[in-house]
């Protein structure tokens, strides 16, 4: 079993994926001695395997001191393709797609993936070469995000816009250029295909180019731009005050 | 020099405060080799003086590696009193406060304050007991906006709370239960101190009971709430929204 499967790690990515998928569990690792922990009732109510460990050796399986004592090695989310994603959306009429370009921080990956589960998004969709993939830290700062989002990882963003732009969806970008339209006034199409990019780099031009539209969010400081997972925060949330349904990833 | 001010760290964070207010430079530390790179003719232009250090001996220093070779060392920014910052702002029709309530982890302090930065909050109120003190890996996060916005330590915040409600601020805090008003439809007071908290205790209730508002940013996923920086930014972008005048902040 050692070599299979992905470890989460923390308390709420693991409750959070028992509540909504405990059939992904393998096992459990933990270093807790509490028999209290109200964590140890639920993953024995699913007849989840149990292995305990040192303390320090559970940081050294996952490379990190911020486990809580508790990792979890799981099934990955089988990968969607882009026509399996089309055909399972194919009924609604309302659509959020999120399109991550270069971000290598596993932090804000992370709180990106937090971010779009709340607001109900349908589909990450990153690149294989241009940004992190979902290491436990990412997962981690997700509270269990990265497990319960779909998530597409392409060889070539443009083409994947390209093909979603056929299907119905509209790109946006964010840039504070002239051309760009205010946040607070945009009204989203029903599909919309968020493109987000690292902040040093920002979007590759070719997707840019491609995108159907640019916001800018007003700012009022010195700053010019906010920080890329609070800024993604604020546009999936300007999106749902007009496009309220339900989110639909199961 | 070496025990004096305070130190920053980053490329980002030294050239907004350089653009900002250079008399607060004490000197630059930098193992950067590269003469050309733009930073260095800032710096020179006013005549701050240049020291050279090892890449190791400066991530020392600072405790940390994401120096990106810059290093300043920083008069503090004076801090404020209630009462100067009320005198301060007294002509203003419309405010922003901030207020947080244990927020530790410095990561989230940093972006938060850049999100405050960014949406021209006037002043933010900590607690000398309830939270991390502003560390270089803050500001870091930050891109120097703790060196931008006017900060009060307190020793009690629901004391401050109490005097700013009394001249004139209304207090709003976030939460899920059901009393609160959402978000979307909330009418900000001119007038706004947002209390923000950490996510694993939230607001302490002795301040959710004081407050004049609570408002709850309406979820769509399977996770209840966003990170505390996010949620910041979106409620700050929700106040910008329908007060828009530029920050005061100098």
């Amino acid at each position: 079993m050692r070599n299979h499967g992905h470890l989460i790690m923390g308390k709420n990515p693991i409750e959070e994926l028992l509540k909504k998928d405990p059939s992904r569990f393998i096992e459990v690792i933990t270093s807790s001695k509490s028999k209290d922990d109200p964590l140890f009732s639920q993953i024995k109510a699913h007849h989840i395997p149990i292995q305990f460990m040192g303390k320090n050796q559970l940081s050294d399986l996952v490379g990190s001191d911020s486990h809580q004592s508790f990792v979890a090695r799981v099934k990955r989310r089988p990968e969607m393709s882009i026509g399996e994603f089309l055909q399972s959306t194919e009924s609604k009429t309302d659509s959020c797609i999120l399109m991550l370009d270069s971000i290598y921080d596993p932090q804000n990956l992370g709180t990106i993936y937090r971010a779009a589960e709340c607001y109900g998004v349908d589909l990450i969709i990153f690149s294989k070469n241009r940004g992190s993939n979902l290491t436990p830290a990412a997962t981690k700062a997700s509270v269990g995000a990265t497990e319960l989002i779909p998530t597409c990882i392409v060889s070539n963003l443009a083409n994947t816009l390209k093909e979603l732009q056929d299907n119905g969806y509209w790109a946006m970008t964010t840039n504070i250029g002239k051309q760009a339209q205010n946040l607070h006034t945009f009204e989203f199409p029903e599909k919309s295909l968020i493109i987000m990019g690292s902040e040093g780099e920002g979007v590759q031009p070719l997707l840019t180019k491609k995108a159907d539209f640019q916001l800018y969010i007003p700012m009022h400081g010195q700053i010019d731009s906010l920080n890329v997972s609070q800024a993604t925060a604020v546009i999936l949330n300007s999106y749902r005050t007009q496009h309220h349904s339900n989110s639909s990833h199961s």
